[in-house]
């Protein structure tokens, strides 16, 4: 008799176990029910569609139930809800959205794929028309059509996550003027925040609207639709919102059963993807991951990880080996306009929060040769365990190529890294792909650097935080100088200090100031020379500094 | 009394070392020379200049002497060449190439930074006018002067290697016809021969003429001016010929005073950077490298690997910590016309020639989703240690991104990881940077479906060889198999494969053709349920295969 496998769910989770235990078994009966219509869809792209950068919903949609049966020989139905699964009788009860019938489906084994929902706060007028999460493509149709009809002058978008963010951007494409509401002190709240506030700037300079720290009260309107957003701090306009506050797993069914949940309230699996029942597998957004750093639960409901899970749970259902995920890093990118932000491991504040000593460095650096036309500037932010030496995170932000750093930085921090190997590796160069020393090679230099006391450095939000008790020197030309600096810098230009070193008191701590933190390294050698003894230098120099200047 | 250093050669190794030694110890005194007229230049760049997309001379000099004093506090001489060292008195004799004055030069501790010079075959004709290596700024510029007085409209590479290819291709820009002779059977000769041609015949399509497997007996000319390049198979005019067959190191110096040479010529240096003689460090393109997968001297004169050969010993001269670099992996890259080519660790070649038995496989695939705009395909070739599993190296080729790829999979084989570890990796994933399923993780799942024996593969140089002993059985449609397929293939589309499975001969050796290798696989899976026993499918499909077509 052959294997008999049911699957909830078909984006990605679901159809890539299906489609995997089918070429691991091509005997085994495998059936896939989801209660959505749309099956295989890039829930990614669902930004990019309603900007139209996706033009055609068919490219949005991998594939159709028809597709994919041709392809696979597996039966996917659509419009079909599991309601309760029954593990001493291997069965799932179904119910059909259209007709309400309830069907049972037996199986040998199941893989719960049900993904995540949009949280929606329970604050008033949530039910208003023109309120939407971005979630299906439903979703995203429905936000396209009135955008379309050019029937959205103001949009609201509620939470600065990265799905909040590439909404925005896309709106804003349309004409749209757009307002981003966060409850937490900056956008992407991943992010430690000197990454996350120059992101936030250059959205803002892209004339996108951003209110952090503010909190969503209730939404307003007339006639049934939607006019306002009202916050702790203002009223804001809007003919559609976005509710994009975050993502719940879909943990009803398994809750249900009895299957084991972990903290994160995402359904709790080993590495072989195996729930805490036998033949029960859960995949994709609505189990729990292991980062690999702290070696904790934790859940990074991302399509990547997704298909990575849905595949290992296909192939371990088949008879014979064992596939295994271990964990993953959190890894995460997001494009605005033409900013990328990236990020992998564990933040500065995650770090700390985990117990961890950290050294950290933020260094701003070309993405290829200065020589190179169309490079452009990217700033790493490396964080390691100061004991061990460690890689525990890194977050690239810039115009320039970022998804590389992060790419090498997650596979080095995979292997357990130290900054000192980062140094060393041999990565490809030619003037259009990189610097002879790679922006990561540097950001490494710098961070040991640091390590290895050859130079102090201060954050930029220390630096922000404590600028008037600090004797701050723009070692830069006097126009640089004029154009923007620490307030209340003093400027003495590099090739000025040495004789100049008198004007400094000796005694005050000292930060130099220079454009990206290699002038004002040079300096501090220098001051370091004559004897000053408390000198620091402004990490990143102006060019990563989000705050005020003067 | 402070600690003396002197330093031959002021390209990239000599410069860091200087440079990262001040740093470490500014009482040093420290002393640069060398034979050029210029310094701190972007050998890197040179093709680029002449091609005028680096414009002017000044980007691709990062530093004159006066700079680099006025950075460093250290004195570069230049038109300076040294003639002898004697490590008994510590002391080096050096030329000063205008005035003949022979000075000497005291040293406690010595940097040989003396780098590479082009190897110009003897052939008859290579002292006529008209015939350049590309090396130094001098050459670069001379170049360019004909270039820019139209005086080329037709030119000779001679070798086809990465430098060749880079100026053929920047030569090609200035409108001149532009002729490659190779004497291997392939361009990029570092590379396996499938991917090189694959890149030759993209050159060959931009209108570059590639003759490999030819040999070039002779230069003829007139008035003292080169007019053709004579080859054991043909004669092409030339109004300039480049001289690009490959550099050796310059360990003249080196040998007189009788330091260890490594088997590759250049000087034996430990991971520390010091030579055989103590006080003597040598750095850059004149020292040996040890590859860090076969643990065996290499050479890899790269630009890369100057620099941080060059950091440690301005790191190790100075008192205290040692740093070291234990090795390399060949990584290299270049850029043709759109098209990127990029290799690190073993070739397949090599990798046999180093013992391994080896599994490769060869996966087309897009570098960011289908449905994001101005995605491109790359391709990867993968090579592992048969029975490890470990990574022993990587080609990818392709309009796409490659170099991100290439950083990836050479930061995890550094760490040693087998392929398998590739298929986890928490890469970066939004649509506008990557597929769900990066490249990387696609070309490893694949190569560990070739290891448990989930298909067979045959490539596309073994297909080349053997096609007429073989059933080859085209899966793509109609219309694409009209277009072009392999020479002999029969057309069966997938979806006709279960119905038509009758007009095949079961006992024979049998091909699957598709475009990428994908469908050729799903297609495989259905003759094995068949009962095929002989299957294989050709790897990467019709769009990897660089032979003729019908
Ligand atoms: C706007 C947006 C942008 C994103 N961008 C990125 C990105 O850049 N990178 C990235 O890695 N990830 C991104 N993601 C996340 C990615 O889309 C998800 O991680 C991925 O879709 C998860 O796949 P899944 O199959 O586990 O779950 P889901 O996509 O949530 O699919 C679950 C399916 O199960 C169905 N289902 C649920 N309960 C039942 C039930 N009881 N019975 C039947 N069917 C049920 C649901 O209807 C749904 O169709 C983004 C998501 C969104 C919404
Ligand atoms: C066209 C071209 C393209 C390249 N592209 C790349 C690339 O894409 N990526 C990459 O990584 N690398 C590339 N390289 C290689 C890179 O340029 C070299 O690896 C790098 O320049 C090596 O630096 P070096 O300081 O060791 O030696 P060199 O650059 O060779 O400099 C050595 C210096 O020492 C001087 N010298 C020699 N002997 C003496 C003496 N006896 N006395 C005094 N001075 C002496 C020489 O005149 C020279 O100035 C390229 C090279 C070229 C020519
Ligand atoms: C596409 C999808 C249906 C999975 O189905 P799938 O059949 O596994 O599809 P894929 O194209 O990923 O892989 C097909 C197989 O071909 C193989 N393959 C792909 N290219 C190949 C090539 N060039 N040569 C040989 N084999 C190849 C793959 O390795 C895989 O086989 P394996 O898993 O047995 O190793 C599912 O992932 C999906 O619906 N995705 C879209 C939704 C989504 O991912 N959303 C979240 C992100 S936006
Ligand atoms: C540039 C060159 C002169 C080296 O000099 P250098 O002073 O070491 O210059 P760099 O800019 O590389 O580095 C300067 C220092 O600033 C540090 N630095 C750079 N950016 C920094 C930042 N944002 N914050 C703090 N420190 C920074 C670096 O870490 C380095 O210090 P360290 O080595 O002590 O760690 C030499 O490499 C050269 O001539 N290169 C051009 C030629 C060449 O490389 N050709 C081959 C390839 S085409
Ligand atoms: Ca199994
Ligand atoms: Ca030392």
């Amino acid at each position: 008799m052959s294997q008999k496998v049911l699957v909830i769910g078909a984006v990605a989770a679901g159809t890539k176990a299906a489609a995997k235990m089918k070429r691991e078994n091509p005997r085994a009966e495998i059936v896939v029910v989801t209660k959505d219509e749309y099956i295989s869809y890039a829930g990614c792209g669902l930004p990019y569609y309603i900007g139209g950068i996706i033009e055609e919903k068919k490219e949005l949609v991998v594939k159709t139930p028809e597709d994919f049966k041709l392809l696979t020989g597996i039966d996917i139905f659509t419009k079909q809800e599991a309601i309760r699964i029954d593990k001493a009788l291997k069965v799932v009860d179904v119910r059909n959205l259209v007709t309400g019938e309830v069907k049972q489906y037996t199986y040998d084994d199941l893989v719960i794929a049900t993904g995540a929902s949009p949280f929606v706060p329970p604050i008033e007028g949530r039910e208003l028309k023109g309120v939407y999460p971005v979630r299906t493509v439903n979703d995203a149709q429905a936000i396209r059509e009135l955008v379309d009809q050019g029937a959205v002058k103001k949009a609201v978008v509620i939470g600065g996550g990265f799905i909040g963010l590439e909404v925005a951007e896309n709106l804003h494409h349309k004409g749209i003027e757009v307002s981003i509401v966060e409850l937490v002190p900056h956008i992407l709240p991943p992010f430690d925040e000197e990454i996350a506030l120059y992101a936030q700037n250059y959205m803002t300079d892209q004339g996108v609207h951003i209110y952090t720290s503010e909190k969503v009260l209730s939404l307003a309107g007339q006639d049934g639709q939607v006019t306002k957003v009202i916050t702790d701090q203002r009223e804001i306009e809007a003919d559609l919102v976005i509710m994009s506050v975050g993502v719940r797993p879909n943990n009803q069914l398994a809750k249900e059963l009895g299957l084991e949940l972990g903290p994160t309230g995402a359904i709790k699996v080993n590495e072989y993807m195996e729930t805490s029942e036998a033949n029960i597998y859960a995949v994709g957004d609505c189990a729990e991951n292991i980062n690999l750093i702290t070696g904790q639960p934790a859940w990074y409901p991302m399509g990547s990880t997704a298909n990575k899970m849905g595949r290992v749970a296909g192939i371990n259902m088949a008879n014979g080996e064992k596939d295994s995920l271990k964990g993953v890093l959190g890894t995460t990118i997001v494009k605005l306009f033409k900013l990328n932000a990236g990020k992998t491991g564990l933040s500065e504040r995650d770090a700390l929060k985990a117990g961890f000593e950290v050294e950290t460095a933020l260094v701003p650096a070309n993405d290829r040769a200065h020589y190179y036309p169309g490079y452009r500037e990217i700033i790493t932010k490396l964080i390691v365990d100061k004991a061990s030496h460690r890689i525990l995170g890194a977050q690239v932000v810039g115009e320039g190529v970022v998804d590389k750093p992060i790419d090498i930085i997650a596979t080095a921090i995979t292997f357990g890294a130290k900054v000192q190997d980062l140094e060393k590796l041999d990565l490809a160069y030619a003037p259009p792909f990189s610097m002879a020393m790679a922006s990561t090679i540097l950001a490494a230099n710098v961070l040991v650097n640091k390590l290895t006391g050859k130079v102090k450095g201060i954050g930029p939000i220390e630096m922000r935080n404590r600028v008037h008790e600090l004797q701050v020197i723009d070692v830069r030309d006097e126009g640089s100088f004029m154009i923007g600096t620490i307030p209340g810098a003093v400027n003495i230009p590099s090739g000025e200090l040495y004789m100049r070193a008198g004007e400094l008191d000796k005694n005050k701590e000292t930060v130099l100031v220079c454009k990206i933190g290699k002038n004002a390294y040079l300096a501090y050698l220098k001051l370091k020379e004559l004897g000053f003894k408390q000198v620091r230098i402004l990490e990143g120099g102006m060019n990563a500094y989000p705050f005020e200047r003067e």
